[in-house]
């Protein structure tokens, strides 16, 4: 089946907003084997939202409109296909007791525009928004199998509509194939090369029955493989048979195959699973690393914290780096990075300190150390080990790979300390 | 001027990329005096392309198309406009020149495919790429006024065109509106508030030629003035002296009136301009604080680091918290949070120090402290002080209103400061 996506709202064209909700719900529907055709994004104009839908239904089976539901006088969606549809507006009971409780429940005064959006096309079916008042709508043009359906455009209350009712109505109705599919995530190698290692693997996949996409984020690629089948057990034993063929090629370069994890959270649930802790001295990443583990719920059960030690006087302080250490050798050294591990170890107590220290741009670079130079080093229960990275102008861009290898890293050593203890 | 943007790719369609091109066009052509009325995204199918142009050409003056014009077989944007304008494609030798020497300078191989990059439609006026080897193509519609053109997907390409080229040519080629605008940044208080408290000025704002936009990003709202006039001397005075006005009005609220400037990088900039320097002890915002702090180029000119105490241990051994302080009290106190910020002077030697504990969820809560609780505190010059603040139930939300709380406070802590000393 074929569908569109339309969203609604002058800030997206004014470029206000990003439009987000549109990969969310493309990468939704092509999982339950619907394929997203076009996605149209137009003015709180009614005349323009009534040309999209003409256009729209000539050639798709579904279409899907977010945004334009709000109380304000901008937001004119529900009017727009109250008229399209020719369904008045009638005021839903149900919908407006859930609205009134919704807003006596926070204590916030209830405004005329509130009563209204209790009012609803009356052969609609009501799609119910439980973490907002604007409610989704489903329309099914007359005389046709085509479906209408409208949601709001606050992203988390799109994501709810569509995972409670939108998907789960849609495989009810349509015929959809079965899917089914597997993630992993990777780094250390670019897109291009790893489809070149596993080259002669990757010929016939399509004819054994498993599509590959490759999902490139900058530092990782996340690869999907799956099974379009007839039932669900059959596209499972597809996708499962080969996914271990692929790790068993690729495993250097598998960083999770837990459907979704971050390299973020791998490192979390690892450590935590093997009840052991660890903390961070962190100079060129600036607490990018600390943070992007704190971001993981249930993180302190593993992280302890540590020291952003961006002067050298915070290396001396609170790491107990040598004075003598960074006269001699400059804060972006080997040495410098394995005193700052050992120092956040010795410290926190923790049993394993990553550190790191560089140069991340775009000033402060040298003939000697260019910007992108970078040190990190891992202190842990069997010593300390130091590894030099080399990277280009961008800051933001170097304080982002440094933390992925540094986490990636990390992750090994301790899979590596594990596996020799057991 | 109406324009519409086209953005071409299946991983658009699929979820595999958010596009963010299109609001970033969108707010530069609005800028420039085009309106965007529409933005639609295609797959790579040459026939979806020749579809869209057509219906774009009915209406639209100009059509901005990004992406499908890369190396591989999969990106036919540039035959579809060879085709579509009747333009056959033939080889420009500066061009070719320039891509060699972008790979021999790189020290990458060059392959046929490379080189096709060379063969460009012979009617369309060329627009360089100095950051990639797909080049910008601008085309004029056979017997009308308007343009259509053609940029690479790769967002910073396409925005060095777009500043460069793109522009430029649209000021020369159409006679748009001068416009001029100018941006406050404001925190601590919600849109609606804001516009409430200056209704009465707010009031014939557009009569007195002044348009006013509010820009909400979570917990922070960007105003945004601009006007339109025949010559810019008359706009600059139109909106400075508007923007005198609304600084009169809602100081308290302003964070900075530099053009784009962030908080971290208003932080930055004033901390430097005043020659002090800072420190954090971040507990539940687990180096958020620091993170965004170091995200800014030269901010190693007045910030030095800190500690991330995510857990007791570390609050005790390397902010020399009082064991007895958190046996009776707890972490989440204010006799906490100020030992952290006062321990953070201490050890660090910064000027100011500032701290936070509190709940960031989704556990960890409890009846007396529920998740969103949370302390913060500036230690500076003038002692200690501390502040509760009280947030919801989403950890990421969480931790990012602490960071900002947390760094607006610190700016008006400083200020403060000066002003009395100065």
């Amino acid at each position: 089946m074929l569908a569109e996506i339309i969203t609604v709202g002058d800030e997206l064209l004014l470029g206000q907003t990003i439009d987000t909700n549109s990969a969310w719900m493309g990468e939704k529907l092509a999982l339950a084997g619907i394929a997203v055709e076009r996605i149209t994004t137009l003015s709180d104009e009614p005349a323009a939202l009534v040309a999209a839908l003409d256009l729209a239904l000539e050639s798709k089976g579904l279409v899907l409109i977010t945004g334009g539901l709000g109380p304000t006088v901008d937001d004119r969606t529900k009017q727009v296909l109250s008229t399209y549809f020719k369904a008045p507006l009638v005021q839903n009971d149900e919908v407006l007791a859930d609205i009134t409780h919704w807003f006596s429940s926070r204590g916030f005064p209830m405004l005329p525009s509130n009563v209204d959006q209790a009012l609803l096309p009356d052969t609609c079916e009501v799609l119910p928004n439980p973490q907002g008042t604007a409610q989704g709508m489903w329309f099914t043009v007359e005389g046709t199998d085509q479906v209408v359906v409208s949601m709001p455009g606050v992203p988390y209350e799109m994501k709810g509509i569509m995972v409670d009712e939108v998907i789960p109505r849609l495989v009810a109705r349509f015929s959809l194939p079965t899917r089914y599919h597997r993630t992993v995530l990777t780094q250390g190698i670019g897109e291009s090369f790893l489809s070149q290692h596993v080259a002669s693997w990757e010929v016939g996949l399509v004819n054994r029955g498993v599509s590959i996409a490759y999902l490139p984020a900058p530092g990782q690629v996340r690869v999907r493989l799956s099974a379009v089948s007839e039932n669900r057990d059959e596209g499972v034993r597809l996708v499962e048979q080969e996914l271990s063929d692929f790790k068993l090629q690729c495993g250097d370069w598998i960083i999770t195959d837990v459907e979704g994890e971050s390299l973020a959270e791998a490192v979390v649930r690892t450590f935590t699973d093997e009840g052991m802790t660890f903390a961070v001295a962190e100079s060129c990443t600036g607490g990018a690393i600390a943070a992007s583990i704190t971001a993981v719920p249930g993180s302190s059960a593993c992280f302890v914290g540590g020291v952003v030690s961006y002067v050298n006087q915070v290396k001396i302080n609170l790491l107990g780096v040598s004075p003598d250490t960074l006269e001699a050798h400059g804060a972006v050294s080997e040495s410098v990075v394995k005193e700052m591990a050992e120092g956040a170890l010795r410290t926190t107590g923790a049993d394993f300190a990553l550190a790191t220290s560089g140069i991340a741009g775009p000033g402060g670079g040298s003939e000697h150390i260019p910007v992108g130079t970078i040190w990190i080093a891992i202190a842990g229960p069997n010593g300390v080990e130091a590894r030099l990275l080399h990277f280009g102008q961008n800051r933001i861009r170097n304080i982002e790979k440094t933390r992925l290898e540094g986490q990636a890293w990390l992750l090994r050593k301790l899979k590596e300390y594990k596996s020799a203890v057991d």
